[in-house]
């Protein structure tokens, strides 16, 4: 770490998220779980528009996408490159195991929520499929369920075949794949997305539960969350 | 490394693969930038309804997609979470930079390109737009190139607004990011989709094309290419 920060750098580290943005809330477990106190900046991503659209936003990341997250000086951005710089910097406790077959199985674990289910299915999609298409919101629906429920049938093999498998995801800590499996459940039930035959996703998702980590990064208890939305 | 390999673990590393999989290819040049001997199998996506969904891949990888990894006795998927145990047990050279701040940099080009932009495209993508809405080409074309142009955009902004960009993404050597941008720029062209307003990016792949581990890496190159496909 650079010893010549400024008073700006010295600030708590600062999330630009949203309550409901699956990425954003993998970062707060992340972040929860490393111990890292932290200040939240909503960026309200339907409101005018949507804030992160805005110039201001994207002045932080020109993607115009939640997460970005302002920390030792930097503007991060991508929820598991930033979880990845949380490791590298705040290595206690590890969300990642110490061996390399390991971490290529909880990396490929939450690759599999973050890249094959989540990106399909986020807020910028289902506006294409409207707006681009005319799909209705059942068909969206359908589109948003398909992919959970393919992708969460896929983890909940590799999940029940596995012997590296424990309370969590990856043995008996929460870690990196635990990040990505309880926002990716949330939002398949918002959806009425099907949870049959996954019991062990679902006994992780109940072990996560009880964890003042998760309970406190959960997108009911952010300020910014709007109740019964 | 376990010491207690046995034959077939000490034979060459397998990719199960596809010659035009953008995640297969990035696996592919990673590979061959470590300077790793593989062997390729190929997996043909389309043929009799896709070989990745037939019980003999499935064994494999239960998510039915490539790339998968045959290597030091363990089965690895998810092309980044290859890539970073091919750099944790392969050090020599490196693909991401040593410090903590380089190494998110270049994970959130990465994942920009494989969580922003692939997987909105690639091929039971096209599928489901086909087959469950009844897309034509010309519309599916349209949905490709939106994500494609919009996160190449970003991409391009971030790569030209950045001190820590050389003669590659990050620097002047190859690297993670490297891997994934080529194939992105070939999916692109592919479709006919606008590189209009990208020079860094076509820069950057001007440099990475002449090297011999992206040479051979290309998707044309395999052996399960098909010319004029």
């Amino acid at each position: 770490m650079s010893t010549n920060l400024t008073a700006a750098d010295r600030a708590l580290p600062r999330l630009h998220g949203y309550w409901r943005s699956s990425a954003a809330w993998r970062v707060r477990i992340a972040l929860n779980l490393k111990g890292v106190e932290w200040s939240a900046t909503p960026v309200h991503l339907v409101r005018g528009g949507g804030e992160q659209r805005q110039p201001a936003f994207l002045r932080l990341n020109p993607q115009g996408l939640v997460p970005a997250l302002e920390i030792d000086g930097l503007v991060l951005t991508q929820s598991l490159a930033i979880i990845e710089y949380l490791e590298e910097t705040r290595p206690a406790p590890a969300l990642l195991p110490p061996d390399p077959a390991g971490r290529a199985r909880v990396r490929s674990l939450a690759q599999l929520v973050a890249s094959d289910i989540h990106p399909l299915n986020n807020l910028r999609v289902l506006q294409q499929l409207e707006g681009r298409f005319g799909l209705d919101a059942a068909q969206r629906r359908d589109w948003y369920c398909h992919w959970v429920e393919e992708g969460l049938r896929a983890l909940e093999k590799r999940i029940a075949a596995a012997p590296e498998t424990g309370r969590f995801c990856h043995g008996d800590a929460p870690g990196l794949a635990d990040c990505c499996l309880v926002p990716q459940l949330y939002n398949a039930r918002r959806y009425g997305c099907s949870l049959e035959g996954l019991p062990e996703l679902l006994r992780i998702e109940a072990a996560c539960a009880v964890l003042p980590a998760f309970t406190a990064a959960a997108a009911d208890a952010q300020a910014d969350a709007v109740a019964g939305a």
